[in-house]
């Protein structure tokens, strides 16, 4: 048994086809007719572009709009002249072949990005490897690995899956499959999880310890890759299999039904979404509305600011499809730890606690005001609520509202129509906005918990710093505290409450916001189901009454452990 | 009149001294005798280290300790391989003169170490060009800028000072200085307090504003310099400048005195300190006590973990030196923003919410045993206290008592003795040991609040990020509804509350500290007295009254100008 990181749930039982690595040994030739070279690269970079449209066509066709913006970021780095100069460059310079000169060009930019220790920048290297590799490929006549010709059912195993390998298998024959690199957010695992293949990285010299034909079993849900199983083994993971689907079954029920405990708790279940193309998704998951809306995509993988129309456009979109349904869109939370090139960001010693977020709009109003007008200006196509993020004092959101009235009153004199009565709103995800949230609530319509920052500075972790991940606990007392302080003040001001960061699906951490009374929840479309299901099977004044006990232990462990425990007795 | 940082206090006028930027013009000559030229770097090496040993030597007789380690550093720099090397192999590959070669390389690392955005790679920077500068002059034969020899009493003024500039100058004649780069905690900012010579920076385009015998002002507290003022205005700093030094002479009558306020509530008045030649100017300034003795000097600037025995001998040598006062010892604090480069730590894309302090202390539990050990045998000597740093949550509060115990039983079976009755403490700067502080409470003998980090996670401001500087609030009423909490928590527990963040010594905030019942005050040396005179001014319990208002205020600034209201009329 191998124990990695499960990237897209589901169990699934097949055989292992292992993609082999190409070692393509690429020799540094000299050559003489430097136009001929140079020649030779633009051709190869043209058929790159076309194949990369290609599957950016497939992709859109049969997977989704989100995943094909992967290969359009694939296609700007082809365009990007500081990549493709650095090449001519280099022919020129050192008269040398074109592979030759990608691989050193572009083994830089990957060592640059990689260096970054960012999620984000490594992501960038891994689009870069791809597309250098395309290239290569291309140059020298090699037909690139199709996992579209597959001829029977398999579960691929590689090193590393280029997106553009992940969107051109062959979903009938492609199970799942296993990786060493990539984690949870790389645009592979984006994929896994669309195509809805299970999927587990993180497995260490994988290519020794598997080899084709071997009969394996992925567990997308806890990570385990089991090599070779007995029949014992395949027997307990095929109940598991039927189990698991069976579940989703009995979860696909609750897709129209409301959601309420079975004491008669009514709460809104609403889903995360990051562009308007997540929508489909969304509805067909049962989610009674959109709890946060990130508008991040409008403003990256570009090279200037969105236009005012552009913004309207979008959210309208969004608000028109959810109908009369609430539609809460975040305002822009960019900072020094995202590549914005437009945007000129300082490059930050602490970009998590950085000029980002409302700091930068309240700083940047063209910026700013585009966003809000576009947003009101959407706000006549259906129930749109607006959001601030990382406000951390009075003045921000009291800043924040004046400028909007601003907007509002110029709306007015020319005539352009938007909802009067727009809820305003903030996400409460600073320590400091949740210990002042008795004032806070006198200003704005509802909060809308991040639990996900607000645990990191409660605790001061970084998230995506594995040396200390530990720590970073969702059942952390004081967040607990936090974030039943948050909903009290909020409900003795008379304004809603509702959560949109991981820990609004936790199934674990569910029983206990509810009991606090937690008014939303919001979350990916995938989970959705499950928790309706979960809040149904609940009884919220049972629970509610062991609060005060919770709240004045010691450990996260300890909590977990006492609330699975009262749950699983009245479950 | 020109607008600056204090970077040293105090009121001093007199004529300007301009340094004149060396424009020496490096020329990058072909050499034929490559070891000619390696022995000519060579020998410019060797002259070099002699001189800084001088400056080293006269900066320990005169100035003291600490800053004559800042020449310790340089030496470093000669003597390090990977700096000396590149620069022989650039004379050896490019066949070039050493002073080409060494300014390649320098400019190299000075760029990488400024990109890096952290005030401490900055100063390595910094260091970097004075030690080569000093190289190349000796290599063209120049003599150095000398300070020592002036002859009348000046302002020097000059785009940037070398803490060998300012080592060098001599203290009668050089009454104060003005610069454009460095702040406020650059190796030039602490040897100009050291020497006590006002001095402001951060002034765009100086050498273009002022010129020789240009008449200056200078108030290094306000950090704002004159140029050429008028009669009047000389008059009204001269006034200044003599109710400053009066003032002064207040604050120097309480050094023998209790901390008490005007009511009778007594308080203690402690110091922050770096290394044990800081004990002097803290004696002097009257300290009960060292608050807080940070011991990240024994780790930083070599090249191996200090021994036990090393660090015994610091430790003692500072509790003897402090006698039966208490000494407050903090275990170590270093993190991925330091360069402790035999600690091989990850570089963090946020190393403030990273892997630091406790954190790497219970994760390689050797280098942190040894302290222990070292701090446990030192208690032996005096009144010593053992502190925590970054506690977060219980689990690792009570970890590190467990090691602490297992060294305790070791030390006691091999029969070395120890203070059995030390009180261990711990630092409250992350908000969910502040939420928790009840729990806390039960596992120490006292808290100490770091408000300098507490702000940063409660309000996620990084205080060293100049574009959110004005979020970074000590006034922030989330702030101090949290100390206020802790001290009620801890008071309930009937253990002591401390705080050795920069807050303590905030003259409007003391009041407010003091009427939440405080019972120590830690702060550098510098504010002790003032802050000893201000605490016998007020009437505490009259604040006292005010509190349950001023934590239901909804602005800092209006905090500020409340506390200051109430504070004016009765003091």
């Amino acid at each position: 048994m191998l124990s990695g990181i499960g990237i897209s749930p589901g169990i699934v039982l097949a055989k292992a086809k292992v993609k082999k690595e190409h070692n393509i040994e690429i020799i540094r030739e000299s050559i003489k007719d430097i136009n001929a070279e140079i020649d030779r690269f633009h051709e190869a970079i043209e058929c790159s572009k076309k194949q990369i449209k290609e599957v950016r066509d497939k992709t859109l066709a049969e997977i989704g709009e989100k995943e094909a913006r992967i290969f359009d970021a694939h296609e700007l780095i082809l365009e990007d002249v500081t990549f493709t100069d650095q090449v001519i460059n280099k022919i020129k310079d050192c008269l040398i072949n074109s592979e030759s000169a990608i691989k050193e060009v572009s083994n830089n930019f990957i060592a640059i990005f990689n260096n970054m220790d960012d999620a984000y920048m490594k992501e960038k290297a891994s689009d870069i490897k791809d597309v250098s590799e395309r290239v290569i490929y291309n140059l020298l006549g090699i037909e690139q690995c199709d996992f579209n010709s597959m001829t029977e059912e398999v579960i691929v195993v590689s090193k590393d899956l280029t997106p553009s390998d992940t969107a051109s298998f062959n979903k009938d024959k492609v199970l799942g499959f296993i990786t060493e690199f990539g984690g949870k957010t790389s645009h592979t695992a984006i994929l896994a999880r669309t195509l809805e293949i299970p999927a587990v990285t993180g497995i260490n010299d994988l290519l020794q310890k598997i080899e084709d034909d071997d009969f394996l079993i992925i567990d997308g849900n806890s990570g385990q890759v089991i090599v070779n199983p007995d029949n014992e083994v395949i027997k307990e993971y095929e109940k598991k299999k039927s189990e698991y689907e069976k579940q989703l079954l009995v979860y696909k029920k609750y897709k129209d039904k409301k959601t309420i405990s079975k004491d008669g708790i009514n709460v809104e279940l609403v889903a995360n979404i990051g562009m308007p193309s997540d929508i489909k998704g969304v509805l067909n998951n049962g989610a009674e509305g959109i709890g946060l809306f990130r508008t991040e995509f409008l403003f990256m993988d570009r090279d200037r600011l969105p236009t005012e129309e552009e913004q309207f456009q979008a959210y309208k979109e969004v608000v028109q499809k959810m109908g009369d349904k609430p539609v809460v869109i975040r305002t822009i939370d960019i900072g020094g730890d995202k590549e914005v090139p437009y945007l000129c960001l300082p490059a930050e010693m602490n970009p998590f606690l950085g000029y980002r977020a409302i700091r930068m709009c309240l700083d940047r109003q063209d910026m700013f005001r585009t966003q809000l007008r576009a947003l009101l200006r959407a706000s006549n196509y259906g129930n749109l609520k607006i959001m601030f993020p990382m406000i951390s004092n009075i003045d921000e959101i009291q800043e924040a509202k004046k400028i909007l009235e601003e907007i509002r009153v110029d709306l007015r004199n020319n005539g352009i129509l938007f909802n009067e009565n727009i809820e305003i709103g903030m996400m409460i995800e600073i320590p400091s906005a949740a210990i002042m949230s008795d004032i806070f609530a006198k200003e704005v319509d509802f909060f809308s918990i991040g639990s996900n920052d607000l645990i990191q500075y409660t605790v001061a972790v970084d998230r995506g710093n594995d040396k200390i991940a530990s720590l970073y606990d969702e059942f952390n007392p004081a967040v607990l505290r936090l974030i039943n302080t948050i909903i009290e003040n909020a409900h003795n001001e008379g304004i809603w409450v509702g959560m949109c960061g991981e820990a609004a699906s936790n199934t674990e951490l569910i029983p206990i916001l509810l009991a606090m009374g937690l008014d939303e929840f919001s979350m990916n479309a995938s989970s959705l189901l499950q928790a309706r299901y979960l809040i149904s099977q609940l009884s919220v004044n049972d629970i509610k009454q062991e609060l005060p006990q919770i709240l004045q232990m010691q450990k996260g462990k300890q909590i977990q452990k006492y609330i699975s425990k009262i749950t699983n007795i009245r479950k």
